[in-house]
């Protein structure tokens, strides 16, 4: 795979997009068959991801053209030095090699995945869930058309496998596999992060915050809060703690609880916070680690700017994290001290995205330090090596 | 440790070369009680690393005079988009947070790690082995002193550890430690990596192939093998496995035999390479995957190119590998599909070295292909963090 040209691999992203219209009926055939045994069995949320349409389907091909547009991140120059006369050294980025790709329920992740590995050069290991079967067959037959329409793509580029128990076998693989990507819920990350030692690609959880510093322009925050936390509440990236210097609070907090009750916003504060909106529940500590993915939202008054990077770094999952001020060196001193992927100045946390940064593609977020973090486009999914070109040099 | 600005980074450094030559007396008198404790008791190799000599301090104070002028790994901006009108990403180099450092006797290894971490902004777990007990307290007292002199410095920036129970409560300290580097054996550095999910760098073996393709220059092949296997055996880049194509294999192996014996390399080889010099011994499935860090070598005819890079996927550690050919395609094919951290094209596999590579300090040598590959210099310890600085973006 790492051998392919620009010119082969987007040639196979051509032939996804239009196998993905070709068989658009098939697929969705085979979907509804999925739908009707996993009818009352599935969870609604699981149950609702199950669904592959029309829209899905025509977002998938966009998605392929868009991936045709960019450039190839496989061969990239990313140095070059010359380390003596007739001797120099390049380092180039490679793909990184076998993906394994492990998801619940959303069969859309298949050619959106296959897409991804096509244009960093990846081979891939699909492993879906059975309540996906008929779906997963249908893609199975998809990609054994577009691998005999693009002969040049290597033997067994990508399997897709849908039985449960290969799942652990995958995942002791270390020395075949070079990243593990799970698609699912927090537990299905966490399950997967502690049951293997091949490096994994995302996040677990994402408690983001939002700390209101004084001095501040307060409508500007209220709208950040109320932005981060109900645009779209089941988002990694939207708001789950909001704490709020005790220099501000008094304004802040009434200000804040009157748009918040418009918008269906349920607020659980410290003492401090309900000693000024007695109406709210009494958060526990619990709260503070909560990512509740609904219209819940922790408040929390602070002394100032150390007790509210304090309180990040320890309770937070290091994900996005914004400070809303009008004192710029506040704000870098936020921006340098909270240890997360990403921390914003008076934005809402909801702009952590990889398509929102314009990668042009989204792999992912990360919560890791090594290798990517944060939003990961497909520069994420290549690695590199040093290439040293001689005369006979020997080292002496 | 990451809000350290430069100046105070590099004055740290400063004081820790001017106590090195401070404290010199002492170190080493601490040291010689160890040497006494462990004489007849370390197996030699072990032994010999533990000593601690005038030579040793004065390449560590060098060390730190060269991390100076460096420059500063932390603080870079990697990219700077804009976003929207007002709204600028920016992606700038982070420390890692907390390594964890973990070696047998050689003690040097305090002060070179602890000044790798001093300018790369991170915070150090030192775990050294009980041998070294007497000379890793007289380190601790340097530490202390160091930190009195640079008030600057944050409370337990680096901890010193020497009892062999805590190896195992660190490796599991997930959320705590991001980082793993152990400097030993190669069994130390796999059973580390077998026994945390921490990221951890470094390489368990070297076992480094060189490829002689037809058509080249002989006398620059056998110089080129000659300087790969015998100039420093012990190196973890040097050469274990030669690799000869058949079409060249009848007139290389005889001059390369007569140089091998002249400077003590021993020979085992496969069966057509044993039809050629049926002096030298007979090679068995386990040679190909040896690391004998001396003097023996495996030797192999193949029947070109392709088998040569599949031989070396197979076997070989992912470390370097080296082609020697005067067919630039042919040895464009090696360097793209031959997957390991380093791959040349003549040139002495010894050239793998931070050092020789121009990166002005080692941190070591990593065969993952996430994150740091290859040799790994000061960069190796730092990630990356997204800042966003806006005028109140929220996203709809």
């Amino acid at each position: 795979m790492g051998l392919l040209s620009t010119e082969q691999k987007n040639l196979a992203l051509t032939s996804l997009a239009v196998l993905l219209r070709e068989k658009s009926a098939v697929l969705m055939e085979a979907n509804s068959k999925d739908l009707e045994e996993q009818k009352g069995v599935l969870p609604m949320p699981l149950f609702q991801r199950l669904k592959l349409d029309n829209l899905k389907i025509e977002a998938l091909v966009e998605g392929c053209h868009d991936l045709i547009q960019l450039p190839d991140p496989v061969g990239k120059i990313l140095l070059s030095h010359p380390l003596q006369p007739n001797l120099l050294l390049e380092r180039v980025s490679v793909p990184l090699g076998v993906l394994a790709v492990i998801f619940e329920s959303r069969p859309d992740v298949i050619p959106q995945i296959l897409a991804l590995s096509l244009k960093s050069g990846n081979s891939v290991i699909l492993k879906a869930g059975r309540e996906a079967r008929n779906t997963v067959g249908a893609f199975r037959e998809l990609i054994d058309e577009l691998s005999k329409r693009c002969e040049f793509l290597p033997n067994q580029w990508c399997l897709v496998l849908d039985s449960r128990e290969e799942v652990r076998e995958l995942l002791e693989m270390d020395d075949l596999i070079d990243l593990v990507i799970p698609r699912g819920s927090n537990e299905m990350v966490r399950e997967i992060q502690k049951s293997t030692h091949i490096p994994v690609m995302g996040h677990a959880e994402g408690v983001c915050h939002m700390y209101i510093h004084s001095p501040c322009d307060i409508k500007m925050a209220v709208d950040l809060a109320v932005n981060a936390k109900a645009q779209y509440p089941s988002a990694c990236n939207a708001l789950e703690t909001l704490l709020i210097d005790v220099g501000i609070s008094e304004i802040f907090l009434p200000h804040f609880a009157d748009v918040a009750e418009l918008v269906g916003i349920q607020l659980r504060g410290c003492e401090e916070s309900r000693r000024i909106l007695p109406q709210i529940e009494r958060a526990i500590e619990e709260d503070w680690r909560a990512e509740y993915g609904d219209l819940r939202l922790a408040i929390r008054v602070v002394s100032g700017l150390n007790d509210a990077i304090t309180h990040i770094n320890e309770y937070g999952s290091h994900h996005t994290d914004s400070i809303v001020t009008s004192d710029k060196a506040a704000a870098e001193i936020f921006l340098s001290a909270v240890d997360s992927a990403c921390v914003f100045h008076n934005v809402s946390t909801r702009f952590a995205d990889g398509f929102r940064f314009g990668f042009g593609a989204e792999v992912g977020i990360s919560t890791s330090k090594l290798h990517a973090r944060g939003p990961v486009g497909l520069d994420g999914l290549v690695s590199y090596k040093y290439k040293l070109r001689g005369g006979g040099h020997t080292v002496s």
